[in-house]
């Protein structure tokens, strides 16, 4: 029987490092702070800003929101992001995305400057996720999938990594973490032949498909530590992860939740971001 | 016994591509340009210079050779890199690294612009690889070795391929670019437990971790492509490649040689590269 690895224990143990460094920085008159940049009101992003805002809370970080008008012009989307750069006070600019279809994302990407951007959405941070540079933010979901499997010691260096996707949001980031971890990275797809054989063999299998409960028991090697970052909705409304979990723990050695797991996790990175954020900001300050 | 897989023949088909195109654009009185940047004269760059300017000429570009000096200043550095940069009749622009130590390469990699950076030298082109973005350049010699598994009619679509070694200028370009190619793609490297084991899985192994003939059939799957990117020198100073040619031939499917394979095919992909930049510079016209 593997175990359930809940994220909260991950995140409540960040979220106690990230405290105490926000509170070395307030000794020296520094305000860690995020800004959250929301276009509309989608229900995920509303979703994910009530999470952050409360994490930040947790942290000590500062934390405000600047909410735009869903139909807002390009050029005046394009100004409002320069002034939320532009803001000094300001270590950390998380952004929504997608952004609405008349916003093109390649003409604003660069308008974040690297060092606040937490997510990875300027390409400056896109190129240090390939090259393994540490200065840089990838993006919080493939992190706290790592994290977790820090906090839980899953053994890394050298090991069979196996990621179920290739996004640039999930899959590929977290394949060039779990490399600069020193595993062995493979990276699968929708057009993988045999993809439970492939993923048979991981000694840690990260599953980021999107399919609902796709993940089974034969997907699975004996003893496996199965990090489950989907975040689907059932017929019921209920959400479920990619994998199944109740047929995959007696195989595995550890195994996500969802909810509670991955997720849970991810608004503990985004802090620690904020807080690295500023830290790089203010000349690598003790 | 496997198909010894030149690279002369995948050369002169895209040089004659390369040429084909060069012919329009002299049609409509643009001239697509090449500019190599040296600094010193360290033999690995003289060598590649001298074969660059053959394949330039066999295709018609033009290609001019700026040599600055080994110990010039970074200022002096940036100040020349930015004249190349900002002439207009150059399209491509090709700067051998490693760069001396005096110039940091932080502060100039973004000095040529992405526009003209055939070779991946700015982090915009490396964002490009990791995202799959074919308006980007990604490295001459990976993109060589998918040309060759190109040429020779291998099958990419869901097969396994295993890259050995995680470079930034040969094995983490190489696994963006297979996975582009829809192929399940593993990354290898010096902490990879069981290596041959991995290796032996592939359909398509691509050897690039720079240790003379470490490849030995027992890394070889039955009938798999196997693609040759190492160039050592050996102790009678002889080129020899990271695979163990005789030793493989009989169990693969086809191997490439060292030398006369994927090295015979890195300045046609730099031709190609300079009449693609010509071309997005020119607004994609026909």
């Amino acid at each position: 029987m593997g175990l359930l690895a809940k994220g909260k224990p991950v995140a409540d143990k960040i979220t106690e490092e990230v405290k105490k460094e926000v509170e070395q920085f307030k000794g020296k008159n520094i305000f860690p702070k995020l800004k959250i940049v929301r276009v509309g009101e989608r229900e995920d992003d509303l979703s994910y800003e009530r999470a952050a805002v409360k994490r930040m809370n947790s942290c000590k970080i500062e934390c405000e929101v600047l909410e735009l008008s869903a139909d807002i012009s390009q050029d005046d989307f394009a100004q409002e992001l320069k002034k939320v750069d532009g803001d000094e006070t300001v270590h950390g600019i998380l952004l929504f995305r997608p952004l609405p279809k008349q916003i093109n994302e390649n003409d604003v990407k660069f308008i974040i400057s690297p060092e606040k951007d937490i997510d990875c959405f300027n390409p400056i941070n896109v190129a240090k996720v390939l090259e393994g540079d540490e200065t840089g933010f990838p993006p919080c979901t493939p992190t706290a999938a790592i994290e977790i499997l820090k906090h839980y010691n899953v053994p890394l260096k050298g090991k069979n990594a196996v990621v179920l996707g290739r996004s640039m949001v999930v899959g590929k980031p977290a394949a060039m973490l779990l490399l600069k971890e020193n595993a062995s990275v493979t990276i699968c797809h929708s057009k993988t032949e045999n993809l439970p054989d492939v993923a048979a063999k991981a000694d840690i299998l990260i599953a980021a498909i999107g399919k609902s409960n796709m993940v089974t028991s034969d997907f699975v090697k004996e003893g496996a530590a199965v990090i489950d970052v989907g975040i689907n909705v059932d017929s019921q409304g209920n959400m479920t992860g990619d994998v199944n979990t109740t047929d995959c723990i007696e195989k595995c050695g550890l195994i996500t939740p969802v909810p509670a797991g991955v997720g849970s996790v991810t608004t503990a990175v985004l802090a620690k971001h904020v807080v690295k954020a500023c830290r790089q900001i203010n000349n690598n300050i003790e």
